[in-house]
């Protein structure tokens, strides 16, 4: 078993209008030192790692369903279960 | 400035709704491998460091604003500038 942290944020380029109306709400609370807030999706996958073609798949994942990449980045990270010992 | 990343996870003992459809429909793509979705908020927050107390701000901002402390967990890491050198 692994661990998938995948990561899908708006291209920089994109207004984010989710992120603004926040950023508004952060302000109305007096934090008027934010300069900018992005919102972005944050996905946990728990996977077999059985086929030996982990990042492939996940890349794929990425690219035909987790996020639309016309739109969206996204990057994400694995961590199996070898590396985080208990 | 510096820059801070919160995650905003749904806690672990609730059903994410979101993420059995995601799993759902990875399923239907062929990923029979995937155990479980969990589908969280990743925010990007630019902000001005001029007070001092960025921990502390940040901390309030999750607790108040950015996530939901009854179903919610957050976590955030803060990268200024001088740590970041282009």
């Amino acid at each position: 078993m692994a661990k998938a942290n995948v990561y899908v944020t708006l291209k920089p380029s994109l207004l984010d209008a989710q992120g603004k109306v926040v950023q508004g709400a952060l302000e109305n609370l007096g934090y008027d030192n934010v300069e900018s807030v992005r919102m972005g999706k944050y996905i946990q996958l728990d996977i077999d790692d059985g086929n030996g073609r982990l990042e492939e798949d996940i890349d794929e994942m990425c690219r035909k369903l987790l996020s639309n990449p016309v739109i969206e980045d996204y990057r994400f990270e694995i961590v199996r279960d070898e590396e985080k010992p208990e």
